[in-house]
């Protein structure tokens, strides 16, 4: 038997989802959790190995073994052992070859920019300052460019267990909202670092540091210093993964 | 010369507003900084005195005796010296009679409610979760009542310092947006407590356990237990104070 479990958690204390030695991350507590709800050891494995201080709103796992707790015991039990910034939202079970990250067609994520000359507290836990000048319609233009398949060895950390540099993004685009602007991307998949790393550029656009178009150029397996740098973890939500 | 301060603040680690012994404030934090810019202690004098836990997206405050420093220190500066749940968002020199709670005209306060079987910990810090069947049309026509000039005994809790318990409501009002419901409500001053136990009282005409019609008999100095509960703080916000 296998549960789909859709998640959300605020990433400040985490060391991102994966499970780490000496460090606490979003999977050993979830873990903990399933584990002393079912009385014995099981995996719970994410669809997105989110970065430290990444949020997520729609992150997506399964668990395979827990046989004997019900859908409800999956999200109310298991939310009653785990601390409160994570939370399971919705439990389901699915076919038994279901596997979160491997299926995975596509992820959103979004990154906010509050236009700002001092950031609120009510927003910097999920945001960050940008000049209110900024030029979003530049940034829109070179966002466009990144649709379809490129080579993002640019955006990429070191440190990514990824095979090929090659993803493609299905959508890329900036929406503004009152004071703060948006940037909201999908794509089959991501590289490490590579949505902190398209902001941190994009944001040089914005700056007029960087044209518009020289976004593209850097698409087909430019190195990572000739990108800008990547932007702070605390802005990025994982809104959801779709199958 | 007298500064008026804008002031953001994430309410959960504070005992409110209004400094205290034994316990920390956001005023406490304020004058340790501003005195500690200024070389001398100064008073910090706020147009509402919120309570522990409840936020501020435009709380205003006003400083005498600051003359050795620029509007842009009382805000860069003193931000500098706080802790990063408190603000300032911006400063103004005004008259020398500015007394920001005197003056104060009017106060928006918002309450978050998120309609969900479990609530985000990204929604968690700001809003408090409400059953999805919500009868949101009940609330608002309840609402519609509160406006006018009313005695609000009835919603305040014990140890507020206010001589009358007569206020006026200037506009109340909820509005949906996606999966939240947000309820405003603008008046020339609130009683201790006064916008939860209104929230905590519609909540009941929500969920049907109260008419809509009931909140009106509770508005002529109807006592406390009248009322329904008081609604958790972290759902408060102070939006702005109009002079």
């Amino acid at each position: 038997m296998v549960r789909k479990l859709t998640i959300a958690y605020r990433g400040r204390a985490y060391s991102g989802w994966q499970r780490q030695n000496n460090a606490l991350t979003v999977q050993e507590v979830l873990e903990n959790a399933v584990g002393e709800l079912a009385g014995k050891r099981l995996a719970v494995v994410g669809a997105s190995r989110t970065d430290a201080g990444v949020h997520a709103r729609g992150q997506v796992a399964h668990v395979a073994g827990a046989e004997r707790l019900p859908d409800r015991a999956m999200v109310h039990g298991v939310n009653r052992l785990l601390p409160e910034d994570v939370r399971v939202l919705a439990a389901e079970t699915v076919a038994e070859d279901f596997h979160a990250r491997k299926h995975a067609r596509s992820k959103l994520y979004s990154y906010r920019l509050v236009r700002a000359e001092v950031l609120s507290p009510l927003e910097a836990l999920y945001a960050v300052r940008v000049d209110p000048g900024i030029d979003v319609q530049a940034m829109s233009q070179a966002c466009s460019g990144l649709i379809g398949e490129h080579d993002f060895t640019a955006f990429a950390l070191a440190g990514g267990s990824h095979r090929s540099s090659r993803r493609t993004i299905l959508r890329a685009a900036f929406e503004e909202r009152s004071d703060a602007v948006v940037f909201s991307v999908t794509g089959d998949g991501f590289l490490r670092g590579m949505v902190r790393s398209l902001v941190g550029t994009l944001l040089e656009v914005g700056s007029g540091q960087r044209s518009p178009d020289g976004l593209r150029a850097l698409l087909e397996g430019a190195p990572r210093e000739a990108a800008g740098p990547t932007a702070p973890a605390r802005g990025l939500i994982l809104e959801r993964v779709d199958y």
